[in-house]
């Protein structure tokens, strides 16, 4: 295990404390309770280099802040530049899909190309294995970790996806996914299509942000809380919070069509990704089975709802994720059998949402049909015949 | 683990194929299939000992036959006899919840006393450490092994609950649960209680042994047959056959109220005790999830019924049902954390099920309440305030 990533952080990295475990997962125990390693290689890709370098520090922001005008300390600015970057993102993990589906509601296909890892890593890395010659095609790499190699060769933290990959010189430029998807929306509105959403209003920057905040803690991470809690109060707690976190969901989407009214912005893919797991994954491998998402009226009208408009449902791979979280997490699936369940024929039901009124891209319109090149292979209800 | 009695039944037990596992739970992993021990003490108390020794000998039934008239080879005679026998019984487990039910059904409570071990037994046995002293206050033994070994000193198999143990000399009479319940009904009637139901009517065994038949083997064993799946393909297997049959009672439940018409039947506390688990335990620990029990309307609402019913729900423990698979099975829950879900209140909720007409008890009457110091002491709906 001389390569492993993990054990290369046990000396190199500051933020790790004593009785500390880093995981691939980008991720460590303390005590019973999961903690996510928010440290990130903070580089962002912008419209205006210059302006960028020259404002003043930011502060590391660890869910993301589409009004930051700076750089965090120690990071970089990269050019906006079609063809130049790589998003290297696994249909599996709920991180990653978030990019996918802000690039395709944004009409970034033409100039972000794409890059999808298969389900399963092992404790090194994820890899280009779904490839006929696992590799690449573009970047030319077996395994993510080279990428990361060939931008820090020491790098001690985790693997993981989304990457956004310098194409040139094949080295990652940023894995900060809560500022990549934002700044897909603000800095390379130049290349957004024709009506392409507003993901992010001005008028509802300062409200969105408590409630993108929230999710990030109780919900996106509060499943992995409940899964890879160590023990039976560490996970009660998680579980605990994790329901309550949904009970509010649950209520304010009782009257709002999406998180934060009538047009779909950013919360709402963050939230997105995780209900799209909920029932295939979190709710018997992470034990959040209070109920199942599809017990939950609102959310899971909402779930629907977001699943049938052009740009989520058609990302979604339930082969892939399910096969991720099975099959990886060998710690607590020891056996790595994936489950065959549930029914996914459900998710083309009606939800009836419509009646709240909103519209999903105000302004804007629907992305067009998936390239071929990017469609889902594996089990989705909207490609079954 | 020189006690372990799994590890004696390599050499002593001729049934122990080569490349096969045991384990405590009376089953074995051959081919990545599990297979379930069904070599048991069967020996049976009976009403009228001199006739059943002269009866001849019977081929040893796996579901168990309320018509068979004599002994299995090898098997002894013992003589009903009020206050001899103690039933020791399991509340996590469903093959032991079993012959609590029917005991209480039938009023046998002052005739057959019953002894409850723990949720949880290590690889040597269950254990009688719901006791203060950690013994059983009537036997006197710490572990149901110990009562095993006095009935046969180098006893290679499975300790197995139900089993019932004549209390003066200490020693288990018989584990063979399927024809122990069938025998609560037959050999013990000079003791039910007035208004005790007929559990095996005669004028529907021949229909029944098919349906007990097929539920054992499909879906009490077919949950464990997911669970224990040494991979995937088995587990493919076990789903599909699972949930093929549960789909047929389904259907055979949207019109009639129990499974064999008008009244309840064995064959309705068989299905019982795994519906009662199902979505607790097995739809997430096993991996029985095309759909929750609750996603089923008639079985759902059959079960409901029945867990409505005086001598149903009114024995489950769903606590010690959660703690003891998801604590004993390591194998396949290596944190031993047990989940908090699912929400318990909805086993109270209307079911609806009168419409179709029945009356539970037939000519009989539903039990008393349950005796005091029988009381169920962990999570129960009934019982919450």
């Amino acid at each position: 295990m001389a390569e492993n990533q993990n054990d290369r952080s046990e000396s190199d990295t500051p933020q790790k404390t004593a009785g500390t475990e880093y995981s691939t997962k980008g991720a460590y125990v303390t005590g019973g309770e999961f903690t996510r390693d928010t440290n990130y290689i903070e580089d962002r890709v912008v419209a205006d280099v210059a302006a960028v370098e020259s404002a003043p520090t930011e502060p590391s922001s660890k869910i993301g802040d589409p009004r930051i005008a700076g750089l965090t300390e120690g990071a970089e600015a990269w050019p906006v530049e079609p063809g130049r970057y790589r998003l290297v993102a696994a249909r599996a993990c709920p991180w990653a899909h978030r990019s996918i589906i802000i690039r395709r509601l944004l009409g970034l296909e033409n100039v972000i190309s794409l890059a999808t890892p298969g389900p399963t890593h092992d404790v090194r890395s994820w890899t280009f294995d779904l490839n006929d010659d696992g590799r690449d095609p573009v970047l030319g790499t077996e395994r993510l970790q080279e990428n990361y190699f060939k931008r820090f060769p020491d790098y001690p933290r985790g693997i993981t996806v989304p990457a956004l990959v310098d194409i040139p010189s094949g080295a990652v430029v940023t894995n900060n996914y809560p500022q990549l998807t934002f700044d897909f929306s603000t800095q390379w509105s130049e290349y957004h299509r024709e009506g392409a959403p507003d993901l992010i209003p001005q008028d509802q920057v300062e409200d969105m942000l408590p409630v993108i905040k929230r999710i990030f803690t109780e919900v996106n991470n509060g499943v992995y809380r409940a899964g890879f809690a160590g023990g039976q109060d560490a996970y009660n707690d998680a579980y605990r919070r994790l329901f309550e976190a949904l009970d509010w969901l649950e209520e304010r989407l009782a009257d709002r069509r999406y998180l934060m009214g009538d047009t779909i912005t950013e919360a709402d893919i963050r939230l997105f990704t995780t209900l799209l797991r909920f029932d295939p994954v979190y709710h018997g491998h992470f034990k959040c089975n209070r109920n199942k998402l599809t017990e939950m009226p609102n959310l899971w009208g909402y779930a629907r709802d977001l699943f049938q408009t052009p740009g989520f449902g058609d990302t979604a791979d339930f082969d892939q994720i399910k096969r991720h979280y099975y099959v990886v997490h060998e710690d607590i699936n020891p056996t790595q059998v994936v489950p065959q369940g549930p029914d996914l024929w459900n998710w083309l039901s009606e939800h009836g949402r419509e009646s709240l009124g909103g519209s999903p891209f105000g302004e804007g319109t629907a992305p067009g049909p998936v390239p071929d090149d990017e469609r889902v292979t594996g089990a989705n209800p909207l490609y079954d015949d």
